[in-house]
């Protein structure tokens, strides 16, 4: 059962140092990078970039990985992204119908991984097959699986509906991040940096000044924190594609899906204007900011960003502008944290950070990424 | 006392091999950087790069600072450039008044480092603060103390008054290099080297050739390196802008405030034209030659650069000439710089340099530098 | 005497996993780069990259090296690359007469490596010496040894009269590969990789699906590895150069003289074309292909290439052709090289390759080396 944090009383037990509690002891450094938690879905691409004739390949938890399609039925396939003869990257080969020609000297391997040719002789070693792992496409995301394929359940996908169905409109892009992926998840549970980092754009006085509440269903490993500004500035991009005049109801509603998926449900509307008592609400326009955080190698980190909404859907002139402004808006981001893992790289060991309010939900994601990398690194239990 | 060294008998007990001297043991590696001196004055910019608007980020001593102005009387101030909250640099944010607020989540710091705002939340916790660092501003130089502050002393700041007084006229520039600060000492402190890495720029035959005297006086830290040229070839530059014809008397005599600043007197005159009795000099030339040497982080180094002269004072062509002629100049000893430390960086361990007479400075130099950081690393004794 | 191995058993005892061999344990990782064999020869620059003027720097097994030619008479010196005062590089400085002259502070060395001349003083120390290398020019190459003198014997150096004879025109070129030298080994000693990293220039199908037969000379250090293809398709190049209509007999006799010289002897003649009973070839069409594989430092090396024929020596068209087809086939190698070393490094300890028959030739190199390598790091026994 989800329990509500006093936003007051953030737990400080993570490695920082707490809201006036005793500064802990520099003999327990913070580490540069978060671990990563096997056994756990992730999102290594968009759907439209895998396809029937290119490879693509993509690192996830420091896994090499090579993409592509069926011909048959177009259903996304991943391997393992090294030639078991001499390591070449499968992904800089090139596909033979199903089959993936190795570019070096041409072993070649079909779906499920197996080598199906060798060059000079006509018996294929038993021991040459490269790892297939398991893969769901849904909601226009191609998840892959990363540990024990045995326990990979394609039910247990989060969704993101919104991002494939009638209604919705969605710009997206994705950004690789030279940062620790711990630093992304800090980054998008505490949207009280909009004011500072992206003033002008999505950042108003309101969403610093706000307090938040934080909800953390520990189970089920879900984080959800909430600003609720009743009376806001509008920011211009939003008075420009809405319409609206003057001051706005502004709703964010977090929820992280630990690890990958992060949603942010976004509603505006006039001041006053609230939904219908049947849930209903026909004068509300909602945004929903989608982000996949997926951990490539160790203080990389794939930046996949989506923004859709249920307003002015068919407008091609904002969605260019919400792709133009939301772009800005991630590089900032992007320039941030890579700014911001060059200066912890050069931090002497030691160091410290000091944890307020607002990061009550960065430190439970915190939390459940620590003990989901402990789950992930448990050896599996034989039945 | 100052004692007067031997130029044929120089110190080599400092991991190099000594002239004739039997090599050391190849178990004594030779460092590839130099140890950093704590409890010190640095040179962190000139004047006239703290402004009131913009902050300036700085390195000194791996320590990362940000600098900027007060709006009321000008002060410079200098304080820790990581912000308490997520280590988040306050260089790459922004002055609100005399408070700099964070880039990231706007956490404000006053001019004494202590934090005064906070997003989200009205309590600022207690031990929201950054270090502010000791300032000294003089002769147009910005000097910061790297470490304990209770032990830093306003009038041990060294002098070079001929940077900002009525009749000296001052070309200058700063160059990071990425070489140990010892590099740079050993460059300034051995001229011989503008004969072969400047030659057609500052450096003459008579240089190389011409044999210095050395003086230490070890308790103040102090190096004093001559070298006396009574009938010279005039470089090119000097002739241009003198006006001296035919040959030259030419006295270059050094002197290094360990560690960080470095002056040059450099007197030129025709053959035979010696200062008066009265040591007044109105037939020399005095060009002051004045170099900060402040270590940055291991390995790098920022070489501010001053060319002050008390003749044609007012010739803007003479100080365009010397300001490109400088420059030239510096920019030889950074390219020869950046490649010796490339190039120690790739030699084994235990190699080996062999010092002779010109050396006599540089050893004398490293061995005070030794001794300030054994010193600067003691615990202070508590009265 | 040479041992005929059987290529369907490949010996496996080399860290990689061998055909249907059982896996090796994961608790021996696969070095990503492969030691050096001192007390060998080494090409270290072609004959006409040695001047009389300027000064050459190379780095062979991880010895920096400044080579120039004597003005009386033009025999190549190599010296030691690094000053014995501060380490700078004679490379980066310049020639007087034989003598290099330090581009830093003038110490000056003859072409036996003695110092003769330093700045401030007349006398010389007597340990200011750099390393003078034994040196070798023969066939348009200059080799250099990297061990004990005492063993340097100019008559092992292994021949390539081709590169300097009448009666054959050569192309060449020098790439620097970002790849351990282990890598260029493997890759030459394996031709089948031409069918697909070079389909389209001098791969055809038949070269992966012929096999091979390797000889191993263990004594002598000679791998020999032949593929005789007796009907098989005309490379484009070929077919352009040489006339030939329809296709071709195709031999491909590769002798590698570990650990430096490769050579690959290859003819080609319309089907069916033979040499003659006596040896003599008039309707064959000769090419030798000359590597000389030069560990520069761990992780690098020198790809000298060179392409010599015996066929249309007097045409320009075909040498243009050959000079800018076999600089595109080198760069292919070079690229998959880089790419295959990248990756390699960011593999975990502990991965494994799995060897099949076209192996066997590379195998037995691998072999040889190490058996050099283990040789050259011997202490030279004292008589």
């Amino acid at each position: 059962m989800p329990s509500r944090h006093d936003p007051h009383d953030p737990d400080s037990n993570h490695g920082t140092r707490g809201d006036d509690a005793p500064p802990t002891g520099t003999g327990t450094p913070m580490p540069h990078t978060t671990a990563f938690a096997r056994n756990q879905w992730y999102v290594a691409a968009y759907s439209h970039e895998v396809g029937r004739e290119e490879l693509l390949g993509r690192t996830v938890l420091g896994e090499p990985l090579v993409f592509y399609r069926t011909e048959e039925d177009g259903t996304p396939v991943a391997l393992h992204d090294r030639c078991v003869h001499r390591r070449f990257p499968l992904s800089e080969s090139r596909l033979d119908g199903d089959r993936i020609v190795c570019g070096y000297h041409g072993f070649t391997y079909d779906t499920t991984g197996a080598c199906v040719y060798v060059p000079g002789q006509k018996r294929i070693p038993r021991t040459a097959r490269v790892t297939a792992y398991p893969v769901v496409e849904q909601d226009s995301l191609v998840w892959v699986w990363i540990g024990d394929p045995a326990l990979a359940d394609p039910q247990t996908v989060p969704r993101a509906r919104h991002l494939d169905s009638p209604g919705w409109t969605t710009v997206r892009g994705m950004e690789p991040i030279d940062a620790d992926y711990g630093l992304l998840v800090d980054n998008l549970l505490d949207l009280s940096h909009e004011t500072y980092l992206h003033g002008g754009y999505i950042g108003t006085p309101e969403v610093a000044e706000t307090p938040i509440t934080t909800e953390v269903d520990e189970g089920a490993g879900i984080v959800r924190v909430s600003r609720h500004m009743d009376d806001a500035e509008c920011p211009p991009f939003y008075a420009r594609s809405t319409g609206i005049e003057g001051r706005i109801t502004r709703w964010q509603d977090i929820e992280y899906h630990a690890p990958c998926l992060y949603l942010l449900h976004s509603r505006i509307a006039p001041v006053g204007v609230l939904p219908e008592a049947d849930g209903s609400d026909p004068n509300g326009f909602h945004t929903e900011i989608t982000y996949a955080i997926t951990p490539s190698a160790d203080g990389k980190v794939y930046d996949f960003w989506m923004v859709s909404r249920d307003w002015a859907t068919d407008d091609e002139e904002v969605t260019e502008f919400l792709r133009g402004n939301n772009h800005t808006v991630v590089m900032q981001d992007v320039d941030a944290l890579n700014l911001l893992q060059r200066t912890l790289g050069s931090e002497r060991s030691g160091y410290q950070e000091l944890s307020i309010n607002i990061d009550t939900g960065g430190l439970a994601a915190r939390r459940i990424l620590a003990r989901l990398v402990e789950e992930g690194d448990k050896p599996v239990e034989v039945l």
